[in-house]
C-alpha cells in the first residue's frame, strides 16, 4: 500500500477504534491538545501525577511526551511514564520543545533519549538538532537558525536513537533513515499560534496508536495538520480565526483531506 | 413554583447577584470554566495553594472541586478548602473527573465524600458508579459502559451520601433521591470538546451560590448547557465553531433559553 | 514625538525586532497570553521551573510576572527570575492579580515590589491601591470598589516605587508620576473574558522590551489591547465570537489602529 493510501486508511481505523492517548504535556497546550485529539476521533488523557501515572500509561494505546513546561515533579512522571510504557510495548513520542534552551531541557532531552526507548521524536529542526548532539542557535522555545540540511540532520538523529523523526519547519520532514519524505502542506499561520507543534505531536501519538508503522503514522499526522492548516488560512480573518477554523477542519477531517497532499518521497 | 419557573428565576438571580465561585480545577480546562463563568454572570476564581486557598473559601459563594489532573499539593488545598467551606456553610461542589480509572483518584474522591460535607457531585455515569461502589468499566477519563439503569444509580449515590447527584450523559439525571428530573437537551458535539462537563459542574456550583435548593441549581445548570450546545450545533461548522457558538450563547442567556428545556420529572 | 506617534513607532519596532518575552504567569491565561504575544509579533515563551528560569532570562528581553495562580515553587521562581533580570538590566513588568484578596498575594506582592526592581506594574484599581498601601475593598480577583480617585492612586504608586504604573478600569490609566495619560478605548466584554487585562501586562511588556520609554510603551499597549477589544465589539455575536474578533484584530495589528486612540494628557 502505498504512503498516501496507508494515510487514508489510518483516518478511518482511528475513528474506529477511538484508541486512549496519554498526554503528559505543557501548561500551554494542555487544553487544545485535547481538543485537537478529539476533534480527530482520539480519546485524550491529560494525567501527570506520579501517584496515578503508570496505571494511566497502562489502559493507553500510546503515550506523548512534551516537555514545554518542565518542572521537577512532572519530570519524575515523565520517567515513570516512559518506563512503564516500554515495559507494555505501548509506543511513545517526544516532543523536546526548547531543547537547546536551556541546560535543564537538554540534559532532561537526552536522559529520555539515551535512558529509554523512545519511538517517534518531533520538533523543530533546531530542537532535533540538539536531540542528535549538532550546535545550532537557539531563540526561546520557537527558533532554527542556521540549518543548513534538514534531511540529513534528522536522519543523523533518527540513526542515533533507532527512532522515526518528524522535523517541522517550512517542509516536514519525516524518516527512519532508511525511508524518507517530505511534505510541504501548511500554512506560515500554523508558526503564529501557539502549540501547533504540540498538536502535531499528540496526532503522531494517535496515528502511531493504529498504525505500528511510525513512518507512516507520522506522514499521516504531518499531513492532516498542513492540510488542515491550509483549509484553514483561506477563510480566515486573522489568527482567531485560523484557529477556530483549525479545529473545524480537524473535526471534519475525511479521506478526502489526503488528495491535497504535498508529499515526496527522497529515500 | 415549578421547576422550570425556578429556572427561570435562577438565571435572573444569578446576573443579580454575581457571586463568587471558587474553582480548584484540573489544568485542562481552567480558561474555559473561568470563561463559561464569567459568561453566565458569577464571578470566577481559580486558586490553589495552600497558602490561601482558606482565605479564598471565606470570601466565595461556593466552591468548586474537580479532580482531572491530581497531584499532592492540589488535593491538600482542597481538603483545606472543603473544609472550610463546610464550617462556613457555602455549598461544594465535587466533579470526580476520571474516578475509576486509577487507585489515586478513587482513594482521592471516596476520601472527599466520605470525610467531608459534599452538597452536589455532577459526574459521568461511570464516575458516579465509582462513588457509589458500584463496578463499572471505565475507559480513561470519559467512558459509561455497561451501565444499565442511571436514575437508580444516581438516586444511591444521593442516599449514600446524602447529596445532589447529576448524571450527565444522552439525558442528564438530577436528583436528590427524592426528586428526580430527566433532561434530554444538549448536543454530542458536547461530548466531543474538552471540558464541557467541568464547565457544567462549575455553572451548577454559581447556581448553587444563588439557589439553595440543589435540586433546582442543578437543574438549571444542566439545562443552560444543553441548551446553548443545542443552539450552538445548528450553525457550527465544526467543533472549533461549536465552542465559539457554546460561549456565544452562554453569554447570551436570559430566560427564554428555559422555554428549550426537554425535561420530565420521575419522582 | 509625539506620543501616538510613538506608539505607531512601536507596532513597527516590535514586528521587526520580533523580541522574546519571558512569562512566569497564572494557569488561567498561560495559553491566551502566548497566542496574544505571537499575534502582535513578539515570541513568547513560558517556564516556571527553578532549575533553568535565570537561563531563560537571560536571553530574553523582557520579564513578565503575573501571581494569578501563585505557589510555593512558582514563587521561587519568579523571584530567582526577577534578580536576574535586574542584574541584566532587562525589563520586569508585574502584574499584581489578585492582590488583596488573601496575605498570601499581599505578602508575595510587596516582596516582589519592595526587594526588587520593577520598571511597570499593570493592574485594576484594587490591586493597584494593594500595591501602594492603600485600603480598597476587594471581591476576589476582580474588583474596584470604592476607588475616589485613580489618577492619584496611580502616581501614588509610581512615586512609591519609582516605576511606571497601568491602571486598567474604564479609563485606563498610565503614569511615571510626571508624566499622566488617561485611555478610553475599550469595550466592557474585555471584563468579561479571562485574561483581557494578563494580555495587556504581556503585551505592554512586549513593547517594554523594544521601548525604554515606560510610559510610551504602557500607552502603546493599552491603546493597542483597547482599540482591539473596541473593534472586537462591533461584529460579535457573543464572549466566543468577540474573543476570536479580538485575537483576529491583534493579529491584524498596524499602525492604523493609532487613529482610533482616545487619549488625553494630564501631567
Amino acid at each position: 500500500m502505498n504512503i498516501l493510501s496507508k494515510a487514508k486508511k489510518n483516518i478511518e481505523t482511528l475513528r474506529q477504534k477511538n484508541p486512549l492517548v496519554l498526554n503528559i504535556t505543557n501548561l500551554v497546550v494542555t487544553n487544545i491538545t485535547a481538543n485537537a485529539l478529539l476533534a480527530v476521533g482520539a480519546s485524550p488523557v491529560m494525567a501527570f501525577a506520579k501517584e496515578e501515572i503508570e496505571e494511566m500509561v497502562s489502559i493507553a494505546q500510546a503515550v506523548v511526551i512534551n516537555i514545554g513546561t518542565l518542572t521537577k515533579d512532572v519530570v519524575e512522571a515523565m520517567f515513570l511514564a516512559i518506563n512503564k510504557a516500554n515495559k507494555l510495548g505501548i509506543p511513545v513520542i517526544f516532543d523536546p520543545v526548547g531543547a537547546g534552551a536551556t541546560k535543564y531541557r537538554n540534559e532532561i532531552s537526552r536522559k529520555i533519549m539515551e535512558e529509554f526507548k523512545i519511538d517517534i521524536i518531533r520538533g523543530n529542526a533546531s530542537e532535533i538538532a540538539n536531540i542528535a548532539g549538532e550546535k545550532i542557535k537557539t531563540k526561546g522555545v520557537d527558533s532554527t537558525e542556521g540549518i543548513d540540511n534538514i534531511v540529513q540532520l534528522a536522519k543523523l538523529a533518527a540513526t542515533k536513537y533507532g527512532c522515526t523523526v518528524c522535523v517541522s519547519g517550512k517542509n516536514d520532514t519525516v524518516t527512519n533513515a532508511d525511508e524518507t519524505y517530505l511534505i510541504s502542506n501548511g500554512d506560515i499561520a500554523l508558526t503564529k499560534i501557539t502549540g501547533s507543534g504540540c498538536i502535531s505531536t499528540a496526532i503522531i501519538g494517535a496515528f502511531a496508536a493504529v498504525d505500528k508503522n511510525f513512518v507512516s503514522a507520522c506522514v499521516t499526522g504531518a499531513l492532516i495538520v498542513g492540510i488542515s492548516g491550509e483549509k484553514a488560512a483561506k477563510t480566515a480573518k486573522g489568527l482567531g480565526s485560523f484557529q477556530v477554523n483549525f479545529f473545524d477542519n480537524l473535526s471534519n477531517l475525511n479521506e478526502k483531506y489526503i488528495e491535497g497532499a504535498k508529499i515526496k518521497q527522497t529515500d
